[in-house]
């Protein structure tokens, strides 16, 4: 690769301790890296100075407007004098993306537990619910991207921080034609043309993944225990055992190479009571929402990492097939460049307006999940306490009735007096069933809603990634248009802003499409459940009726 | 009546003003009247002082025991300087017993209205409910006896004061015989034997009574208004027009005359908002349930007094039963007069077990009944204020949600939105079915345990007038093992006792009998309305539920 000079466009100030280094605006910079990732480049300052700088800073040879925010931190990897090791990118990038780079040492690291939230499952929706809305329902508690406080997502909405996701993402490299590859038809994926708009192509084989039978089992001599999960695909029926951090790291690689998909939270982590029934019941059940949502996403069901999850039982192979997922060449960015995607090129100002109607649902539908969750969770308080209390209270009133009626000890009386303690009892039984309802029919919709609040917090992040992409679309048809880039090259680049777009508008589609079947089945089990409640409720009452007859 | 003399066995203060006097232990005292009435006996002492001392604190020829209290106080009457008519007995003797001696001057005293409580019905009983226990339930709100503040009723447990409800009743003078009057036999009354015990003898024709068609009327030219209502009993189908005022004097001749009977309180009264629909209504229901009652008292539903004021539509006529009604004879102790029991003489021993064993039967009821009123209220309250806001909350958020969802404005996308609209609509509905859940059963059990309470808050006075009888019973069987009372009287005085005892016995019967068929009903209707409710929400569940098979 010849030499490329760069003039820096706006000032940068490097993380103190990092491998960044500061530029100037008009400073010259020679480039001696373009494949670092990330949006970084390496350079050589004018004073000899080596180190990372955000490519979106500077300009090789026009002007391209300024960039809206510098790349993501670099790792801590980087802040402890070590050098990164330039040689293998791929992995580089992986380890500047997560600490899941950790894993590069090929052994888990078991010093780092599965779990670091201190609360138990409805505690942490019921807290995650109470976030103010000025944080757009964003969800952190699943992710650990290893980036310092200001990275958390619930800052994106309120000033544009210098970590575009866009550029982070590599998106915008794939954008400008930087990433060369080869690409084989049979890694190559679908997006087609449908009624409700862009869709990826259908699912050939759909299946379903059962999470099942949680075993207590443990490591080096018994030192550490851990819950090990049964998951068994459909196709084959042959379970393998995995366990939360398996979850946890097949999540970090989704996320990584599937980055305008909204990859749906895991079931949050705890520290303390992991090992109980109930919290293992409801983490198993959250596992098993997670792994039959990915099993309907037609690009994820059919990815390799995914593939290997599902079916890798050989702890050799396993290892092999996780080294290889981490060295995916098609993640992030370089995903695009698997795409295929209808010939029509798209109206720049119809995707904005789709993507942004989009984004207002968005917005609305978290709202209202947020105060969905909430109210939702108050009414199973409000069945536990006061409603169990209420009908508590009216069949203790009726049994002291029928005891005072006791005193009345002639047989003649005592079928009243019978019949009134029943009602008692009955009442004192419905008074329970209301203390119990909410784990058959409440309680799975609030699972089920968190579970949308999770895909949902996805989304800002992949719609900003999705502007930043436009935006750099128009910078360049703009630039054609002042005769400073070739047609070429404008509409290569507008070809691939288009890609991205069909991703998303496939994303979307998806998602809808997911939300409409699944809150019909919601809503029908959660109406089900309460209508045999109230049945439940009439039927006893019946019962109880029926003790009258004789009296 | 040769000149009796008496030994005053214990010291007497006259209520100031009164025309009793003041009388010492051993002084001798001339009787100059035994006819008084309620206890009391007119007489002159040594020092030429005429005037009323308590009988049961004085001896005439030999000890009796120490009375347990004097006789209740005179009627104002004698405060103002005024000597009584001694020359009618029977009307002084209401006029001692009841306010309503006023009505004696023919004209209802128009000064004083139907109404004295300013609370409504539900505050009253709200209020009632919330007696401590140690009040015994005593329900005075309906009772104006016209005595000073000291013969509330609430007082009667704590210690036994002056106004023996024995001596009051002019049950003692019965008992003694003092009495001298001629029953004819169409006036006398049985009681007979049964399987449950001592009863009434059956009413013969069985009738039923309905009160509609409240009216506001107007006297005065319109100075003065009123509520009339129609009342009709099933025997003639001729309605009559009556007053709550008529209502009200009945209720005092009732408990005059039939003074082991437990007269259901009338519904309460209140000063404001007395011609408001709602209350109107309450106050009709009332008073509906409280005919229906004495329309099954085998006794009171074939009295004179009761007929009277059921089919008397003229004017005149009504003012000359009005008359009788107030001079009847056969009021109060005279009342046993008329009754004819089984031969067979009942065991003391046997009746004050019977007698006791009611009368825990009684307070263990009044509690509950307390207790559940104070309960059902509170339920009430809680069905109209949170139960209905929870039911609510979840309606909203579902709406909402629908909301959310009708962003996605694609034909697909509207049945799911449509329906969960639906859902949320329902929840609203179901919260409004549960804030007007309670006037369709709550509330009128509420009412029927009230009329209860009102029923139970007679027992204790009821009682303790038989207890009384039966002392003095058991004293004259003392004296006459002494051979201080000759055998004939003192088994005149037991059966007169005897006649006591069945009275009371057979309210006790009539009265349970009436509370089982009462409960019975009570808990039926109820549970139904409890059933249709429960199974209405589930239908409308089941409604919405529907809405999603086109989602």
């Amino acid at each position: 690769m010849a030499e490329i000079q760069v003039k820096v466009l706006y000032d940068f100030d490097a993380q103190p301790g990092s491998a960044e280094i500061n530029i100037q605006a008009d400073e010259i910079i020679v480039v001696t890296r373009q494949d670092v990732g990330e949006g970084w480049w390496e350079g050589k300052k004018i004073n000899g100075e080596v180190g990372l700088f955000p490519q979106a800073y500077v300009e090789v040879v026009q002007e391209s407007g300024p960039p809206e925010m510098p790349p993501p931190p670099l790792p801590s990897t980087f802040t402890d004098g070590r050098q990164p090791d330039y040689n293998t990118p791929d992995s580089y990038q992986l380890s500047v993306e997560k600490p899941a780079a950790k894993v590069m040492t090929d052994d888990w690291d078991e010093t780092r537990d599965d779990e670091d939230t201190p609360s138990s499952k409805l505690n942490a929706i019921s807290q995650d619910s109470k976030q103010p809305g000025g944080n757009f329902g964003l969800h952190t508690a699943n992710r650990e991207h290893g980036h310092s406080g200001e990275a958390k997502f619930g800052t994106v909405k309120k000033s544009f921080n210098r970590f575009s996701t866009f550029v982070k993402s590599g998106g915008e490299a794939y954008l400008l034609g930087t990433i060369k590859t080869v690409v084989s038809d049979a890694d190559r994926i679908a997006i087609v043309e449908s009624d409700d708009g862009p869709v990826w192509a259908v699912q050939e084989h759909p299946y379903t993944c059962s999470v099942t039978s949680p075993k207590k089992d443990s490591k080096f001599r018994g030192m550490k225990s851990f819950i090990a999960y049964q998951v068994t695909p459909s196709f084959n029926m042959v379970p393998v055992t995995r366990r939360y951090k398996h979850f946890d790291w097949l999540h970090g690689r989704l996320e990584d190479k599937f980055c305008v998909t909204p990859v749906s939270p895991l079931p949050d982590k705890q520290v303390t009571g992991r090992y109980e029934d109930d919290f293992i019941e409801k983490r198993m059940a959250g596992l098993q929402l997670w792994v039959s949502r990915i099993c309907r996403h037609p690009v994820i069901a059919n990815s390799e990492v995914w593939n290997h999850f599902l079916t890798c039982a050989d702890e050799k192979r396993w290892k092999q097939g996780k080294r290889k997922a981490e060295k995916d060449e098609f993640v992030a960015g370089s995903f695009f460049l698997i795409i295929n995607t209808p010939e029509n090129p798209l109206s720049v100002k119809d995707v904005e307006e789709k993507v942004d109607s989009f984004n207002k649902f968005v917005k609305h539908m978290d709202d209202s999940v947020r105060d969905g969750i909430q109210t939702m969770l108050e009414s199973c308080k409000k069945h536990r306490g006061p409603y169990k209390r209420e009908y508590q209270k009216m069949g203790d009133v009726l049994i002291d009735l029928g005891n005072s009626f006791s005193l009345d000890t002639r047989p003649l009386a005592q079928g009243l007096t019978e019949a009134i303690r029943h009602t008692g009892k009955t009442y004192n039984e419905i008074a329970q069933d209301f203390a119990d309802q909410p784990r058959y029919d409440l309680e799975p919709l609030i699972e089920e809603i968190h579970e949308y609040k999770g895909i949902l917090s996805n989304f800002p992040e992949i719609i900003e990634l999705h502007k930043g992409a436009l935006k750099r679309v128009k910078d360049c048809q703009k630039l054609e248009g002042e005769g400073k880039l070739n047609e070429a090259d404008a509409s290569a680049i507008a070809r691939r802003g288009d890609v991205l777009s069909y991703a998303l508008l496939a994303e979307i589609t998806h998602f809808h499409s997911e939300r409409i079947l699944d809150y019909k089945t919601y809503m029908q089990n959660y109406l089900r459940g309460q209508i045999a409640f109230y049945r439940k409720i009439a039927d006893k009452l019946e019962g109880s009726l029926a003790q009258y007859d004789q009296a």
